[in-house]
């Protein structure tokens, strides 16, 4: 708080010094929404519940973590949480802090500022995933608020986090599956999309990629196929199965990659990251699920979007997802090489992935100011 | 936050070198909470709130203020308060931050904490206010994880932080009338209240005004009847009317003040401030406020507790209630000749008076840690 904090609207980052960091760069601390729905978390959310926990565990090893809970929820994740978490009360329509948590800027000075996107819930009325979402998009500005940061009033463009990527050296990657989508900014060209992140991430280069991954109902979100392990240096999730719709679609992406120029001027370097077996859901886990409005949420048999690229970055942990697939192991060990100075540890995620995502979706990072993080 | 917060159940201010400052000790911020309940405030709460947010104003100029709102209320509370005053999403039951926001301690070193103190609502199932009040008992813990304070538990002992005055130097001031009361803790004796005071407060010697303000149905707090201007020197609320029933207990006080020693074995100087003319509900008033359960909150005719002592020590101001009178005036002098390095700012409260307490007891101030304030 102070009197200097503000919303601005006449100004950008790219216009006041402020870029979005990599994920891997230092933080300062990470934001996560306490889950809660019966429509999204099978059985009441109990089981996601402690999945949230074991991550936010892991995360607050090195980060100052905040939990936003519910009013109906603050008692239960207070005791849930060991007390050097911070649990704040916020309403939410769901858990998705990646999504809808302020995407965070700096400044040279160590100045972090939040950008508040507009968010209908993966495409609104068109083909959004719930409604209403108002307390969703409420949530950035009332984190901003809570943490004293400044505030970029851009809720006249829908992006959520999950939907971009970016390098901290003027490289951002998208799908062109979600950011193009007719749910979200129909009104805007690719040339006008470009633009506004460029302005408001300040980044000089957009990376397209087609697609995500099969049946991720976001409009396949880039963080769920491909990331950043290092400037010029991404995972992407692949499979070996030609016979698989995933396929097609990786094999789409690793072709447009390697013909991609980042904004350095480098050439990308991509490392395949296996994909688990295909993940389905079980008639037990529909019959835990509320239906959303009249329809039910998942039917059995339902392909979810399984990736192990959906991991989170802290300050010392690769928090990455497991599914008791055999390739698990693999993949931890690819990402463990990737990052050999922090330690990756694997969290059993099938809980979080029924929700419709997984350890990066349900967490946003910020950005270090200056100087070293005190716990 | 960080890994050091922590809930302290095993110790107490007074063990750990804390103690709590007198409000006219220098503050980093304070707490008030968005007035929205139909049977306390006037018609919807909306004069109530124009009042609370001036007051807010007037605070935020010299300390960093936090106003907690209700889910329902947020965005309301943002647009009616400038950026620079925090708001925070926090269910309350109602609006009365000095009884049930964290009273705070610090230490030589400059650390502060909060003290979580149980709340009944003024008096619980024997002659509380209003029933539940479950999510106002929340709020002090809630607050003290927000704001990354270590706090002790002591819900076991019902207290709200306007039925205690304390001057810094080892003295609190309390009302025979409230601290004994049969709806707090009727299974403690005078002797071990007091110990627990000095425990919590750390302080030595407790000084027990008989009574407080006519009708003030906090069964008379003493936040409502004196306060400590300086260490040794107390405000009293005061009527020359020997035919009002306030009169007699006035000088009730009066006259214990004047045997009383305090802590550092001085005498109590006296500064009488004048009460208000009467200041009774009128029945245009009364229909604006809904009932509380099946019974009018209040009825045409009734006495209210108004009193200037009811006011609020920021850093560079006295926040004094007015209510239209021709003492107001008087009023203001006398704590502007008390307070000549603050200046003293008059709000029209009748709108808060309504509601059942006034300016302090709106307010909860949260000492500085240490060095100076920046806002």
């Amino acid at each position: 708080m102070g009197i200097k904090l503000k919303i601005i609207k006449d100004s950008t980052p790219a216009a006041d010094g402020f870029r979005m960091p990599a994920e891997f760069e230092p933080h300062e601390g990470c934001i996560m929404i306490f889950p809660e729905r019966s429509d999204s978390w099978q059985y009441g959310a109990y089981a996601a519940r402690k999945a949230f926990v074991k991550i936010a565990e892991v995360i607050a090893e090195s980060e100052k973590l905040t939990v936003c809970a519910s009013e109906a929820q603050y008692d239960n994740a207070r005791a849930m949480l060991p007390d050097h978490i911070r649990v704040v009360e916020m309403a939410s329509n769901d858990s998705w802090a990646r999504d809808y948590a302020p995407t965070f800027v700096k400044n040279d000075a160590g100045e972090v500022r939040g950008i508040d996107w507009g968010f209908n819930a993966w495409g609104g009325l068109y083909d959004g995933l719930y409604f209403p979402w108002d307390k969703d998009n409420r949530m950035a500005r009332k984190l901003c608020d809570l943490l004293e940061k400044d505030v970029y009033d851009k809720r006249d463009f829908i992006l959520e986090g999950g939907s971009i990527h970016v390098d901290g050296e003027g490289t951002c990657m998208v799908t062109e599956s979600c950011l193009l989508s007719k749910g979200r900014n129909p009104e805007l060209s690719r040339e006008q999309i470009e633009s506004i992140l460029k302005e408001y991430l300040n980044i000089s280069t957009v990376l397209w990629l087609p697609c995500g991954i099969y049946h991720d109902e976001t409009n396949e979100h880039v963080d769920n196929i491909c990331a950043f392990v290092a400037p010029g240096e991404v995972v992407l999730a692949w499979t070996e199965d030609e016979s698989d719709i995933q396929y097609a679609m990786s094999k789409a992406c690793l072709d447009y990659l390697e013909k991609a120029v980042d904004a350095k001027g480098r050439r990308i370097k991509v490392h395949k990251l296996p994909l688990p077996k295909p993940v389905t859901m079980t008639a037990e886990e529909c019959d835990g699920l509320d239906a959303c409005w009249d329809e039910p949420t998942r039917n059995p048999g339902e392909r979810l979007a399984a990736s192990y690229v959906n991991f989170y970055i802290s300050n010392k942990n690769i928090v990455m997802p497991g599914f008791g697939d055999p390739a698990d192991e693999k993949a931890k060990r690819i990402l463990q090489d990737l990052f050999p100075d922090r330690e990756v540890v694997q969290i059993y995620a099938r809980d979080i992935l029924i929700g419709g995502g997984n350890i990066h979706c349900i967490t946003q990072q910020i950005p270090r100011n200056q100087g070293t993080l005190t716990l």
